[in-house]
């Protein structure tokens, strides 16, 4: 297919996808004339992926340039190309050196042991969560981790279980790597606010019977 | 105490606690000299759910002054005043009136319906649901809806029981309010975390074991 076509079924610009073809996040076409080049299925998907990552999950194009370069790694495995992505779409916050900071932490590693979870985290992820520890000690909510952590990590166990059966059955590397980014960014919206629905829910049954 | 001791305990700065007692976000304290006053617990309470407010919650000052009005409004049942605290802290998304939304905004009320939840959702949470699944059909996932959403309704349920009850727990309005701000706004960052901490345990169990 032409350019305009791609565009066309794409809904991106031809000024966009010109742009992309300069910074090498789309490859060239074929080349069928001096001015013309042709355009294929493989082509679309890519545009949809760059799309995704970069509207959907935010990330500057040489951020994307790099996601890109670990899809078409083939020695690359699958399960460390979803960390990639994951690491690359979540802003890392660094470690501190503190009590405080130990002790957040090793109540993120017991709750993780005790569920036999052997996976090896991203240190962005573990980072982040010691932080929200850390500020909810500092806050006065210094047994969350003991109280809440195992409800939130439950909760996130039941979820993530339906979001990686839908990004595995997506298809072939760029389908999926597309899924986890939409699924991801998007579905944090619609988790946080289906969090504060369920809350108004759980508060009326509550103070309808307080007695419970 | 004075004002030194409550910029001490509350680890506030004595000029930012001026400020909210200039803004009407503080009551005044009782005065002792021409130039002094004295403050009591009440105000240190009130100076927590106002750092709350601020400082986690991301809300302007203005609209801090409306929160406190609804606290202080002793005839606002509770469960209405959550309903207050929790759209100031979400930013609304207008509704579109077209086909796609008409159908993502049914499937929603349906979900919530199978469930038998009956409280009055807030206009804004389900506008920001409803887009997101809008968003989702855009990119190619329109059965994201009936595929993935109730998993996200069980996960979210056993997540906000847990907040309720440690929000109930708190103690008065004041304190209600302080571990609602604290709880949602925080938790939205741990969930969206552990969620990917929980996509990384999942995807390892399920590559490791493709037969499942």
């Amino acid at each position: 297919m032409r350019i305009s076509e791609l565009s066309e079924r794409s809904g991106i610009a031809v000024a966009t996808i010109k742009y992309y073809l300069r910074e090498g996040l789309l490859p060239p076409g074929e080349r069928t004339s001096p001015n013309q080049a042709s355009y294929g299925e493989d082509h679309l998907r890519r545009l949809r992926l760059v799309r995704a990552l970069i509207e959907v999950g935010g990330l500057p194009v040489a951020t994307v340039g790099e996601v890109l370069a670990a899809v078409d790694s083939p020695d690359l495995p699958l399960f460390s190309l979803l960390g990639v992505v994951q690491d690359s779409i979540s802003a890392p916050i660094p470690p501190a050196a503190d009590t405080e900071w130990e002790r957040a932490s090793a109540t993120v590693r017991a709750e993780m042991d005790r569920r036999g979870w052997d996976m090896k985290p991203s240190p962005e992820a573990i980072n982040t969560l010691t932080s929200v520890l850390v500020r909810l000690a500092q806050l006065g909510y210094a047994d969350w981790g003991e109280t809440a952590l195992p409800s939130y990590f439950d909760g996130a166990r039941v979820i993530a279980e339906n979001d990686v059966t839908t990004a595995l059955a997506a298809g072939g590397r760029d389908d999926i790597i597309d899924a986890v980014v939409v699924l991801t960014v998007l579905g944090d919206t619609a988790l946080a606010t289906i969090r504060r629905i369920a809350q108004a829910q759980v508060s009326l049954e509550m103070l309808k019977n307080p007695q419970q």
